[in-house]
């Protein structure tokens, strides 16, 4: 089995190094950056007691990171407080950038992220991807990236590896499309086909939107399942802050669990999965409603506007929901459901049937289910993210590289 | 959240502690333990050379583990070899013990393991607990705990802790049964009730199986779901040769999955649950039988004699649990499933109708679905080692408490 290269794992790569005093030392540079991460600035001293190493070890390590461009002095700590003044750290805003790209049934969207978190370019581009081959979206999607890249340089930064976020199944190498339905892409190997900026990382949408929750989400806790929709349902399901991948890589396939099996049948083999009901195209269907590009606005729109059928069609979409995820709920535990993607924006409509299911359904006290702040954006800025991170769990390796 | 005391975690101890010299002689103790007991036995050399490190820095620790009685020399390697004969390791099979033991609703068990994982002492007691009330359960499980570390003494081994399975929902602090529905146990914390023969764990029956299955199975991946069964339907989920607990502990909950969201009500709360179709009441119901002391026997002893009653039920519970294993295997994407205790007994008349199902609702290849050699000795085994695997796990936790 593959081990997946970015995850929600501080100093990961560390682990994998046999243990001895070089493996420590790496595990201890990302240490200090990510304890100067969290808080945003940070002196040596306060470094040092936070992470539980002596101040002479720290400053040796802090110095390494400062030589490497990923922390910069502030200068000295305003005076008034007691003792010798220590000089401010923080992690840098050049030097390495993550770069995040979606490819979306709808759209195309490239961004960087600097160490600090910070968007610094976006790109962005509207239309209909479905059906179309993989060549001219991935060179419409690299004329993107070098546009990001490109403004990312005129700001001192410099691309430190890119992750794609692919609505499909993507295999364990983290570069193939296994099986991207509405893209009707099948065993694609991305690899070859997009420009090298750094490592490459290409991952299921819902993966990364489950670990932007996790990473940018205010009291996000370790355990719980993200719930997204683009056009079919995806899952994530996270357990003390790592993603669960699965043996081949397809974790997380809510959408085909099954909600009543003798229901209809469904493009997967099965009959009944929940996709059949709370998919947008039957969620559309049972609306009485034509495709269009937005679907999901048209939607959001109907059932605002009042739309009895819509918001009938929401609710039944809720109930199914409330039962796959009673399902999902007894085998895993979570702390939370959360709402992503296209089902973020439905909420106000999918909430209420889905809440009385699994309430109804749970012998104690039921999971609490949150809506996501990231809603659509959740994808694209966790693929950044996650290039970000994989420096910050292991900065030797942009010392390898630069 | 509080850590689990005992997982499928190698050098798990050594990660709580500051990545210091102290925490990486601690793992580096535990690797040199797990090497040589991998192997059965081992030179140092061979040792050295498997986990990386130099030859003298494993004689430092060889010396230390066999101080502590963790390890002994077997003698000079015999002859004929190219080089200095050097002395062979072994675990000793001597010194600490796992102690595990079992609550089921028709049994009690307890048995000692050795660092060698074998079974040195074991004591069994038939009879029904159902309805019982805790107090004379206790009573009769402390007896055959002090009957069996009385004999394990006499054999110079020494209780390093003790595991109790059993048949419902434990709560994280690893002590407390928070729901027993089959002994109607509620809220009761084992602590104060049981002896003191070192660090305490109270756990589910199906986790234990599972971790029985990871540890002892010939050939078990590190991905894969434990269904289980006594009288209720308990599974497990091992991810990364990690049980996956949940956030209260209560993850593997299988027999609460709706199967058929209209189905017949469960005292969970809920309808249709895989319990209301594959739960041991609803196969004996099924197959027009009175329930008697070992109802799993009854049922395999018919269903061999060719009563076609029981054999539809134990088809019809093969349906069901095919189709709750085929939302797990799309949530979870394990390796394998594996039918663990009283299922594995029932395997011959379950297996074709859930696999029938498992296949045809899933695209592309099926999980398969495998029958433990450990059946319904999983969780007592599982309980012994793993409190066996906590000192391979942090050896020098011996040390501090001989």
């Amino acid at each position: 089995m593959t081990a997946p290269l970015h995850e929600a794992r501080p100093s990961g790569a560390g682990r994998t190094l046999p243990d001895t005093q070089q493996g420590m030392r790496r595990r201890n540079l990302a240490r200090v950056l990510h304890a100067v991460s969290a808080e945003g600035s940070l002196s040596r001293a306060a470094v040092a007691s936070r992470i539980g190493l002596t101040r002479a070890a720290v400053s040796t390590l802090v110095d390494e990171l400062i030589r490497w461009g990923l922390l910069e002095e502030l200068g000295p700590e305003r005076p008034g407080r007691v003792g010798r003044p220590g000089s401010a750290l923080a992690v840098s805003g050049r030097g390495p950038a993550g770069i995040g790209a979606e490819i979306g049934v709808d759209h195309l969207a490239v961004c960087a992220v600097d160490l600090r978190g910070e968007v610094r370019a976006r790109a962005v581009r509207r239309g209909a991807n479905r059906g179309r081959a993989p060549g001219p979206v991935i060179e419409e999607l690299t004329a993107l990236i070098h546009q990001v890249v490109a403004e990312a340089e005129r700001a001192e930064l410099w691309p430190a590896g890119l992750a794609v976020a692919v609505p499909g199944l993507v295999a364990r190498d983290g570069r193939t499309v296994v099986r991207a339905p509405n893209l009707d892409w099948h065993d694609l190997d991305l690899g070859p086909l997009l420009p090298g900026h750094g490592p490459l990382t290409v991952d299921n949408e819902a993966n990364f939107g489950a670990l932007a929750e996790l990473w940018l989400g205010a009291g996000t806790p370790g355990d719980f399942l993200h719930v997204s929709a683009e056009i079919g349902i995806g899952a994530a399901v996270v357990v003390d802050g790592r993603l669960l991948r699965g043996t081949r890589g397809f974790a997380g396939e809510l959408g085909h669990v099954p909600v009543r099996p003798d229901g209809p049948a469904c493009p997967c083999g099965s009959r009944g999965c929940l996709e059949q009901y709370a998919g947008e195209e039957a969620v559309l269907r049972a609306a009485g409603l034509e495709p269009r590009d937005d679907r999901v606005g048209l939607l959001a729109e109907r059932a605002e506007a009042g739309d009895e059928r819509v918001r009938a069609a929401l609710r039944d979409a809720g109930t199914a929901l409330g039962i796959a995820l009673t399902g999902a709920v007894n085998l895993l535990d979570p702390e939370t459901v959360v709402l992503g993607g296209a089902l973020a924006e439905l909420s106000p409509w999918l909430l209420p049937s889905l809440d009385t299911e699994l309430k109804g359904r749970t012998a104690g006290p039921a999971c609490p289910v949150t809506v996501s702040p990231l809603g659509p954006q959740g994808p694209l800025l966790g693929a950044a993210h996650s290039v970000v991170r994989a420096v910050l769990d292991d900065p030797a390796v942009v010392a390898e590289r630069s």
